[in-house]
């Protein structure tokens, strides 16, 4: 038995929202105090840190579920198998559904159970539930899918990641910048292939990490509601993943049997760029070993941090060879990794 | 191997609110307009067909994932197990923390990671998510807590349903009365005893019954503002529920191997007694059996319709003998079931 994505699929949003759409935005300290700088110089140093020069936003008429299902559609497609053979739908998401222009998260009934609506499955024994794991829920997902499988309670799940993070952004805070929409998919199969899920790790760091990504008020103190906005400890976040992903990512590894010069590529979370190269620095150099060429795809620079979508995205854009210089062929071992809002850690050693 | 529930804990809150409290409820149809009786004959006729008198709910410093950390907290004590030791912790609700007074969810980070934090929990291979999946999330949770152990990731789970109703339901809308605060929670373990889990079975049925539970406008159509509240469509999920959770629970029982006369208990989700009686009857009827004396526990009456949270309150209620006529003893053959907002059913036939 191997346990394989069979297909694969995603939405990238049409609305392209350049850096330099951000150039009159009033950017204010977490004090609420403004900055010294003025925005070209913000955006520039935002850029040089993170590596985004651009980021995607569903159009009004979306929400998460609406293209999250866009990208399902693809990956049922893609798997060419019958969407009614599906014996789960585990949707990850952090916000449910926010409409344009509305502040209250819609999860009833839940993402996966709009999904599984839109794709006109009949069949009651495709079970459909909703997954809150943080940036890496969709990985999180493909665990569980996978327990389902061993557990002998599925042959075939889907498993989708989407987030419209444009609707939770404070455009006071220049952590706006960062985040984006998108929706990723993929059908993971029991098949008779080689291959497959290799292993996993997942770590949930709750005692002093609980609180680096929250739910909270607008850093323009001027606004007297009470809405509540994406925030984060960008600091600690990045010591935080330094100090435990590439371990994680090793100790996953290394329960794989694979050596590291077999790893062919690392599907890491477009989290900011800077920080995925450190994290990539601190995995290899576990291992004494340069980092090979074109070893991690990245599509941050044009489609930003659209947190559960970004590994999903990433492997359906590789898979179907539209980005360059990386590809993949069977046999090939490949990583995915996330961290994210829990803090929670985990990751996947894969044979293509 | 069997997989037990070796603890429950549950919170009922302090605030009881009774059917007299709606006496001065500006009630209307939904479309706006008032009804012809007043309230004493609406809340008389609300009480015949739900069997409420009472509802609880929580204090305005609570959010659903402080009573769901409360009814943790007991049912760990219960199980008498180091917290430690748990691999995971299944947070199942459909609305997230919302604070007193507002209407935004706040899931980020996840009530699972706000439970584990509170516990003081250090060790980051317990792997804390929440599950959306309408009512049923609790049983949910534990057929993914079994799944695991079956998989062979994890021995000891938490599982916890947690609501805060009272938060998002509509003032102008009789099904306000319905719905209430609680959580529950339960230990669950890999044993080496007799018994545990016997059978399960889940259904998603998305494709005519998806929005019979959603969230909306409220019927007073002169608010401006585009606050959503909980909705139910009471007539068809009436129909819904007597058309398949008989047939569900029938399966579920035929697939253990008891017979329907060593049946001792039926925990089923406390949504409104009518129907719960109603859906008795019909299962019965299935085996062309009398429905035995004392079979199925309530607590509709004194604490209403709290979601995830009746069937793991009502099992800690009757595990501690708290509930008149109502005990449970060694080797008794138990069913869970429910249905909700997807809609969704479950069940679990166990062996006390």
């Amino acid at each position: 038995m191997s346990i394989k994505i069979t297909g694969t699929g995603s939405y990238i949003p049409s609305i392209v929202q350049k850096n330099d759409d951000f150039i009159n935005h009033s950017f204010l300290n977490n004090d609420g105090t403004n900055f010294e700088n003025d925005n070209t110089v913000i955006i520039e140093k935002f850029k040089s840190i993170t590596g985004i020069s651009e980021r995607r936003y569903a159009k009004d008429e979306f929400t998460s579920s609406d293209i999250g299902f866009l990208a399902a559609e693809k990956a049922i497609a893609n798997a060419n198998i019958d969407p009614e053979t599906l014996d789960y739908i585990i949707f990850a998401h952090n916000f449910g559904d926010i409409k344009s222009g509305t502040t209250q998260s819609d999860m009833l009934p839940s993402l996966a159970v709009r999904v599984k609506h839109k794709l006109r499955i009949k069949n009651p024994k495709c079970i459909a539930y909703d997954l809150l794991f943080g940036c890496p829920g969709w990985i999180e997902g493909v665990i569980q899918a996978q327990a389902f499988i061993k557990a002998g309670i599925a042959k075939r799940c889907l498993v989708i990641g989407s987030e419209t993070l444009s609707r939770v952004v404070d455009k006071h805070d220049r952590d706006a910048m960062i985040f984006s929409d998108g929706a990723g998919a993929c059908v993971l199969e029991d098949t008779t292939e080689e291959g497959g899920i290799l292993s996993h790790i997942t770590e949930s760091y709750t005692y002093s990490d609980a609180f680096h990504l929250s739910y909270g008020p607008s850093f323009n103190k001027d606004l007297k509601d009470d809405t509540m906005y994406i925030k984060m400890d960008g600091r600690k976040i990045y010591e935080f993943a330094l100090t435990h992903v590439p371990a994680a990512m090793k100790a996953c590894l290394d329960a794989s049997g694979v050596g590291i010069a077999d790893v062919k590529k690392v599907f890491i979370h477009q989290a900011n760029e800077k920080m995925d190269d450190a994290i990539l620095k601190r995995f290899y150099r576990q291992y004494k070993t340069k980092i090979p060429e074109h070893i991690m795809p990245m599509t941050i620079g044009n489609l930003g941090n659209s947190s559960v979508a970004t590994v999903p995205t990433l492997l359906d854009v590789v898979r179907h060879n539209k980005l360059e210089n990386h590809s993949l062929n069977t046999g090939d071992v490949i990583i995915f990794a996330s961290v994210g809002a829990g803090m929670h850690i985990n990751a996947i050693v894969y044979k293509y």
